[in-house]
C-alpha cells in the first residue's frame, strides 16, 4: 500500500491505518510533516522549523507497518498499478501498489505570472517561510540603514495578496512586528509608521467564514493599521512595488520591498496526471474530481484526498484533509477485512478561526462564534492538540507565552546569503 | 565610536561601553549574535537558529548608546577615520569615527582549494549550520532510499576534517545520530553501520588541550566507532568522496556524500586591509598582530580584537574575544575619563572543553581536569551561562534534556530546495 505525501491527509491515512494488515510506504519529498496553520509563526520569527515539521520517520517510528521514503513522484500508472518517484539520490523508483492514496497537496499559483514568485514569495514550506522571515526583517533593517526616504518608505511598506487565514494572519503579525515588538529595537525609524496593505480579489476578508467575524476581523486588522483593499488584484509585482488594480480598474502603484503571496492555489501536478488517466474532471485549481468515496472513476485501488481534490466544495485547509484521511483508512480496513466498506465521505464541520492579533481572534466552531481572548484561547487549545509530539506542543506554548506576555520573537535570526554562497540551504540533499 | 562585527569581542566591548560618555554604533553583516560554539548543535538538529543567534537589536535595546546597523564593512581609511560599508539595501555608507574597534572574525579557509566548498561546507555561520543539517539528514535518506549498494555505503560514510573542538564535536553528534538517535526511524538501512572517519592534518585530536584530555577524547571516540586519521590531510574533496594522504604520502580514498570542513580559518579580509595601512605584520591565516593593548601601531584609535588578531599565541575561541572586548572597552573609557589606561592585555586561561558524546566530554577549566558526566555538566553549566537571554536558556536546557533523556533531536526538518526555488534562502534581505 503507497500513500503519496505526508501532510495532513496522508499522515492521518497512514496513522489510521497502523492496526491493519498491510504494509505501508508513505512517499514524500520532504522529511517533514508541514503542520502549515503555524507556518507564518516560522515566518514571522515567532516558531522554529522544528517545532512545526516533525520529521516523518520520527512520528512513524513506532508504527511497525510503516516505511518512509523520501522522494518526489512524478508519475503513476494507474494500469501497471506503479508510482514512478525520484529518490534523494536522484536515482528513478518503481514502486508498485495495490492500493494507492494520493494526498500530494498543493502549491502557490500565481495565475500564470511566475515570473512574479522572486518578489513576492509564498508561504507553502519550510524554505519559504525562511524566505519570507528574511525579507520581513531585512525589510526593517533596510529602513533602518537607508539614507534615502523613498527606500525608507518602500522598505516600511508591506503588501499581502490575499486575505485567507494565511494572508490575514501573516498581515496581524506584520503589524505586531511593526507596531510593537520590533519598535524598541530601532533607532533611526519608527516601524510602528510601517504601511501594511492587505489586498482581496474578493470582496471580504476571510472568505467562508460567518459574516459576523468577517466584520470582526476587518475591524481588527483596521484597528491595527492594516489597508485592507478589497475587489482589487495585484496586475503586476517587480522587485520595486505592486500595481493593484480595483474593481473599476483604477489603478495604484505602491513602492515596497516586500510582498508576500498569499492568494491562488495550484494542485499538485498529480491531480492532473490522475485526472486525465481516469477520465475524471479537473478544476481551475487543477484539483481532480473524486467520487463520494474518495476514490477515482474506474479504480476503486485509487485514492485522492486534501487540497488536490475538488469535493463537496471543501476548503483546502486542515480539517478536510484530515477527515478523509481517516475515512479512505476505514474503507481501507472494510475492504482488508472483508467488511462492508463506510458510506460515502461526510465532512464534519469543526469550525473555522484565525488570529489577526495579540488578543485579536475570530473562531466559529462547533455552533459558537468568538472574538478576542476567548477566541484566542479557543486557537490556542486547539493547534496545540494538533501539533504533532509533547516537546513541540510544550516549546510552542512557551513561545508563545514569551510572544504574548514580553512581545518577544525567539526566532528572529536569519541566514545572510554571501555572494560566494549561492544557497545557504543545500540543494543536493 | 564605531564597533565592526557583533560576535563575542565586538558585542562584549559594545556592552561594556554601556555607561561611557559615547555614542556606539555597532555594524554586523548578519542581524544576529552568533553563539558558535554551538553552531554544531544547529548543524545536528539539537538546536534551532533562533537559540543560539539572538537578534543584535534585541540584546541591545536597552543600551540608549547603542545604536546598530546592518551592514558589510569593506574597506577602513585610517587617515580621514571613516570606514566604508555596504548597507543591507546595497547602498554605500561612509562611517566616520573617533575610535574604532574591528572584531570582524575569521570564516573558513580551504588552503586555497575554494573549490571544494560545494562538496564540504564549513561551519562558521547560521547559512552554514542548515546546509550541514540538510547534508547529514539528507545522507542517512539516501541510504535508506537507494538500491545501490554501492551508494549506501558512500551515503553512510562521513569524513570530518579538521580535529579541533568544532570537527571533535560535530563527530560526535554524527555518531550519536547514527548509532541511536536515528536508529529506530529507518527500516531499510541500519544507521548504526555508518563510517564515521575524522582526518587530523596534526598529530592529535583537540590540539592545545591537555594531553591526558587529547587521550581521553580520542578513547572517547574511538568507542563511539570513529576512525580518526591523524597527520593526515584532505588532497582531493569532489562530489563522490574525499582523498586523504597520510604523513608517509600514502593515499586513500574514501567514497562519501557528506563532508564536513573543521580546519582551516582566514581571518577577514579587513585584518590585511588594517595590516597593510597601519604596517602591522598579516600572519599565514590572515591575522594582524597588534599591539599589546591591541591596537594598530601608530593608531592608538583603532583596536581590532578577537580571531582576526595574533595575539600572544591565543587560539580562536570565545574566551580571548571576550576578555579583549571588556579589556578596549576599559581602555576607552579610561580615555574617555581622562585615567591611565589599564596595562597591557592579559588573558585569564578558562580552560577548553568539549562535548564527544552523550555522557562524554572532556573539561580543563580553573585547573580541574574532567572527564565523562562531570565534564559534561561542567560544559552544560558555562554554555548556558554564556547564552544571551533567559528565553534562550531555558530552550536550551529543554533542549539538552531532551536529547539526553529521550535521545531526540526536536530540529530535524530541513527545507527542501525545489528546481524552480533556487534558493530557499533569501538573497534580498
Amino acid at each position: 500500500m503507497l500513500v503519496v505525501g505526508g501532510g495532513f491527509g496522508g499522515l492521518t491515512a497512514t496513522r489510521a491505518l497502523s492496526r491493519a494488515p498491510a504494509e505501508v510506504t508513505l512517499v514524500d519529498r520532504g522529511n517533514h510533516h508541514l503542520f502549515q496553520p503555524l507556518l507564518y509563526q516560522v515566518a514571522t520569527g515567532v516558531l522554529s522549523e522544528g517545532e512545526i515539521a516533525p520529521p516523518l520517520r520520527g512520528v512513524l517510528h513506532k508504527q511497525a507497518n510503516a516505511r518512509v521514503l523520501l522522494a518526489e513522484v512524478t508519475g503513476i500508472d494507474l494500469e501497471a498499478r506503479t508510482a514512478s518517484a525520484i529518490g534523494s539520490d536522484g536515482a528513478p523508483h518503481v514502486l508498485p501498489y495495490d492500493t494507492l492514496v494520493v494526498a500530494a497537496g498543493a502549491g502557490g499559483s500565481y495565475f500564470g505570472h511566475d515570473e512574479w514568485e522572486p518578489f513576492a514569495p509564498g508561504l507553502k514550506n519550510l524554505g519559504d517561510a525562511l524566505r519570507v522571515r528574511a525579507r520581513i526583517l531585512g525589510a526593517f533593517e533596510r529602513a533602518d540603514g537607508s539614507g534615502d526616504p523613498g527606500e525608507r518608505t518602500a522598505s516600511l511598506t508591506f503588501v499581502i495578496v490575499g486575505a485567507g487565514p494565511t494572508g490575514v494572519e501573516v498581515t496581524g503579525q506584520i503589524s505586531e512586528l511593526a507596531r510593537h515588538a520590533l519598535r524598541p529595537d530601532y533607532r533611526s525609524v519608527d516601524t510602528a509608521s510601517a504601511r501594511i496593505v492587505l489586498v482581496e480579489a474578493g470582496d471580504t476578508v476571510l472568505a467562508g467564514f460567518p459574516e459576523g467575524l468577517q466584520r470582526r476581523a476587518a475591524h481588527d486588522l483596521d484597528q491595527m493599521g492594516v489597508e485592507i483593499r478589497l475587489s482589487s488584484t495585484a496586475t503586476n509585482i517587480d522587485p520595486d512595488g505592486v500595481d493593484i488594480t480595483d474593481a473599476d480598474g483604477a489603478k495604484e502603484r505602491i513602492a515596497c520591498r516586500t510582498v508576500i503571496w498569499a492568494a491562488g492555489v495550484q494542485a499538485s501536478p498529480l491531480a492532473r496526471t490522475l485526472g486525465e488517466a481516469a477520465g475524471a474532471e479537473v478544476d481551475r485549481a487543477g484539483r481532480i474530481a473524486v467520487q463520494a468515496d474518495c476514490t477515482l472513476p474506474g479504480h476503486p485501488e485509487v485514492f485522492a484526498i486534501g487540497d488536490m481534490v475538488s469535493l463537496d466544495h471543501l476548503p483546502g485547509v486542515a480539517q478536510p484533509a484530515i477527515q478523509e484521511g481517516h475515512y479512505v483508512a476505514k474503507v481501507i480496513r472494510a475492504r482488508l477485512g472483508g467488511d462492508d466498506p463506510p458510506p460515502r465521505f461526510k465532512y464534519r464541520d469543526k469550525g473555522t478561526m484565525a488570529v489577526i492579533g495579540r488578543n485579536r481572534a475570530v473562531v466559529d466552531a462547533f455552533g459558537v462564534k468568538l472574538g478576542g481572548r476567548p477566541a484566542l484561547l479557543a486557537w490556542a487549545v486547539i493547534h496545540i492538540a494538533y501539533l504533532v509530539g509533547w516537546g513541540n506542543r510544550f516549546v510552542t506554548l512557551l513561545r508563545w507565552f514569551m510572544a504574548l506576555a514580553f512581545r518577544s520573537r525567539g526566532e528572529r535570526a536569519f541566514a545572510v546569503a554571501r555572494p560566494d554562497r549561492a544557497a545557504a540551504v543545500d540543494d543536493r540533499a
